[in-house]
């Protein structure tokens, strides 16, 4: 997708720190970080929204979990714990239409969540 | 796992009312509910928090976020939009220590995510 910057950052495109990547997936920190730490974990395939999930490609957003799972670990919150939150559309607040599961750890986060 | 009450929910030892049910996962309503339509969509298997996944369990996320896409279709709010949230151990807000996914729609959910 020619104008998507996650497939951008994705590709290399448009530089960015990679806190992880691999075949499926690449993560970054979020450009308005909300949280101490907060990462955004991107399939390199463009998927616009959840509700353009098939059953090929249901089990990517799996793997996206066992990643953010991976880094709250690796930044040391894995027992203080995380929230891991996707949005669809507007009323969900995705402002990107590429898919992306934000993870926010490092506080107390309050519900309910938004 | 006798005292989780999730567990006791997916066996049927509580009742409730289930708005999905399959052979990895049950679905329905939020005993307190943040959002117009609040699910909760939980496995039958027992798994304490995301720190808890294994590569054999992982794709399990996967199959309840396309279960929480295909709930937000039913109920009218998928073109409209939805927030899923996981919530690991006190920093996430984790109450209940069997893994669920929350799906809110039916209302402009808002930014911080909590």
């Amino acid at each position: 997708m020619d104008n998507c910057i996650f497939c951008k950052i994705a590709k290399g495109d448009i530089p960015v720190k990679k806190l992880y990547e691999d075949e499926q997936v690449v993560a970054f920190n979020d450009v308005n970080p909300q949280a101490p730490t907060h990462v955004l974990v991107i399939p390199h395939t463009h998927i616009a929204t959840l509700n353009d999930l098939t059953h090929d490609n249901q089990y990517l957003i799996g793997h996206m979990a066992t990643v953010a799972a991976k880094i709250a670990k690796d930044v040391g919150h894995a027992e203080n714990g995380y929230r891991l939150v996707m949005n669809c559309n507007q009323d969900g607040g995705q402002s990107v239409f590429h898919i992306h599961m934000h993870l926010l750890s490092g506080r107390q986060m309050e519900w309910p969540p938004g």
